[in-house]
């Protein structure tokens, strides 16, 4: 017999039906045992009558996480056995035959208890077995596949680029080593390089894949390992042509969250965001002057924006522009990469940006510069060495457009989509400095 | 003016437009200047007429890879200059005017020069700016994003998985170390623990993304990286339910390629592989008494094919069946990895499988233990520590389907598609023992 989904149960009524899938719970009354039984697509509650002797001795042994073949009929239930609020509480299935695919330990704890993080992350094989787990993670599936199907349809082409790299390329800390053939390598922060050199190729590409951090710090912010979505666009006029590209992105992923993902954000209580057709937009300055103007924090001249300020800033652009994003433009030559675009209408400041949502940084990016000595030029000006970048300068020395680009973070994407705060939940194996998957030993 | 792409030109005789693009090459006539000009579209001539002062004055010092922007007038050519043969032959675009976006150094070589493949490294972000580079990339895109939308149209959920692992999991050589906050850490050279994990929670996953291999031989057929394809599917039968999803898949992927790639294809003179609709498979032991039979070779009893083994059972499939795909199943337990499910109804051999493709091995899959005692004893007899194994074995602790699924290389994948013969090539940055982009210095 060929299993049926449980989404599928209730338009099989009165049917003999085979499902597969986890106990969730067994209750035990004695004559009547009951189990509810939980595949991918929902749960449905089975009885166990006396009179299935041998289905009744194995479903006695029953416990939590055991995974069932289950052959039985599908009953309507008595009507005052029903319940509305439950999924399938108008139907139960009376089961004829029990096979145990296979049994499962006690558990440590039981499903339903609220666990510190730690805890959490120890028994991630497990804990990750909720509807809500299911709903965060299934949101961040339908988010990547937006990403590229928007850009697919903007005639980008997707790259695969290395994460394996030579120079720990942006001469800063937080590269973790990799022992090459007895050489040192490094891993890749961001796909920044290849994506810059394949506009050369394909003039718009993007690429998603994972990137490193060794930040030594714990937040609820960072991650030592990401899911980093990136696309770089040749032939621009300035940052604006990025802005304008991640605003319809972001339009585009939410409507595919909204027809596809409605069940899982009402799971987790979370709304949509708003996104207006322009996203409002400011200098970084003109921000500092809000803050400082209307919250009092004092950061005018600043070459970057604290924590705090990002969360104000978003609440004035709810305020003001009843937008959950802003974008903050012209960060300071010195906070921004060698290969940043410096405005030459406001020289000091870059044609770069920031996107925040809902309270904090989720992009990145900028138009990048294109002239081969202007590139050369600031990498001297940064203190590093242009011959440790001959490979990603030979794009330059041979002709690039004016281009740009921008990198975002699929779990702080997925976090703020969903309103959860902590980006470690909403990352199925989270790298922590003391932590990969169990807590590390020294 | 807007930017007209090089492909819409020929829909627009007689009209001003603007073009931009890289000079692919510029041929000097003394008063009549003629420029070939590429973008990611195609390729058109311009002539600059010796009336268009400044126009000329700038087309004189043109040179290739030069980035122009082009105001011009597309004129319909004369018919005795008219060339079929050639793309956009028909039409030329009289320049009005020349806007410079980027020069380019001399180039360190013509770019239509055959090259030997570390000159052809060592100049990527140059040698892949070629109409076959672009083509050969253009349909890995297209075959990866046609395995996610087939998996996805069968409701599997795409997940995440970390590179950065604990534990050299499979115990092997062929692993890169990584320094992990002064611990030892290393790189995943495939996502199989944490895709087994994810059956429990959404009983079907797919991930593709990078592994790494320490692998110290150089061949046509290796990567030191590579990007990866998976897909682990809960509930089956046995390891035929993962040859037969693997099969529909296939026959998707190349559906695609014939309606998007049809262009690349011919320029590449590559042609569409024969997918049957049920592809052939046969045992390792049937297999090897066939190479004996057939063409001589001694393999009886070996626990895994050579690469002569593979190019001949590819040879036979097509010969046989009219198939450029054959499955050889049931490899012998000692050759496969702890989680491979044993064949109860033939001790010593597993149920797994290759798909050879072409002449190449290009999937490695099979259907994986589920009980837990029975891993735990398997990973035992293996000579490794279950402790090690904590993590995952939660899964298996707490309750698995039958599970399996199969793993395969995209760059191999691609390379058999275009009858391709070295992996490198089709890789864009392609990392080898002494090269990381360029050549490492000891």
């Amino acid at each position: 017999m060929e299993r049926t989904y449980i989404k599928d149960l209730k338009n099989k009524i009165g049917e003999e039906i085979q499902v597969s899938g986890w106990v969730n719970v067994r209750r035990d009354h004695g004559k009547l045992i009951f189990v509810d039984l939980r595949d991918v697509t929902g749960t449905v509650q089975m009885v166990v009558l006396p009179n299935q002797t041998e289905a009744h001795i194995i479903a006695e042994k029953i416990r939590s996480e055991w995974v069932l073949e289950i052959k039985g009929k599908i009953n309507k239930r008595p009507e005052k056995m029903t319940n509305q609020d439950e999924e399938n509480g108008e139907i139960e299935i009376e089961v004829l035959e029990v096979k145990v695919i296979s049994e499962a330990k006690e558990l440590p704890f039981e499903k339903d208890t609220e666990l510190n993080l730690d805890t959490y992350l120890d028994y991630l094989p497990l804990t990750l077995r909720t509807k809500e787990k299911q709903a965060i993670f299934r949101v961040q599936s339908v988010i990547l596949q937006a990403f590229r199907e928007f850009l697919i349809s903007e005639h980008y082409t997707e790259i695969q680029t290395p994460k394996i790299i030579g120079e720990d390329a942006e001469g800063g800390a937080g590269v973790f080593e990799v022992d090459y053939f007895k050489n040192k390598a490094y891993l890749a922060t961001s796909p920044q390089f290849y994506k810059q050199i394949m506009v050369g190729v394909f003039e718009k590409v993007f690429t998603t894949g994972n990137v490193f951090r060794a930040e030594k710090h714990s937040t609820t912010r960072h991650l030592n390992e990401y899911t980093s979505l990136d696309f770089e666009l040749g032939f621009i006029k300035d940052h604006h042509d990025i802005m304008k590209m991640e605003n319809k992105l972001l339009q585009f992923i939410a409507e595919e969250l909204k027809e596809k993902c409605q069940k899982e954000f009402t799971l987790l209580k979370a709304d949509l965001p708003e996104i207006p057709s322009e996203i409002p937009f400011m200098k970084l300055k003109e921000a500092q002057e809000i803050i400082k103007k209307n919250y009092g924090g004092n950061c005018v001249g600043e070459p970057d924006l604290e924590p705090q300020h990002e969360r104000w800033l978003c609440e004035y652009a709810k305020k003001e522009f009843n937008s959950d994003f802003i974008f903050i433009t012209h960060y300071p030559v010195e906070k921004r990469p060698m290969y940043t675009y410096e405005d030459e209408n406001d020289r000091g400041f870059t044609k770069s940006f920031d996107l925040l949502f809902r309270g904090i940084e989720i992009t990145t990016g900028g138009q990048r510069i294109h002239n081969y000595e202007d590139l050369v030029e600031n990498i001297k000006k940064k203190g590093l060495n242009p011959e440790k970048f001959s490979f990603y300068l030979q794009a330059f020395k041979y002709g690039m457009p004016a281009h740009g680009g921008l990198g975002m973070g699929l779990e702080r994407l997925t976090a703020k989509f969903l309103n959860i705060n902590n980006v470690k939940e909403v990352t199925l194996f989270p790298r922590e400095v003391n932590r990969i998957d169990t807590l590390i030993n020294k």
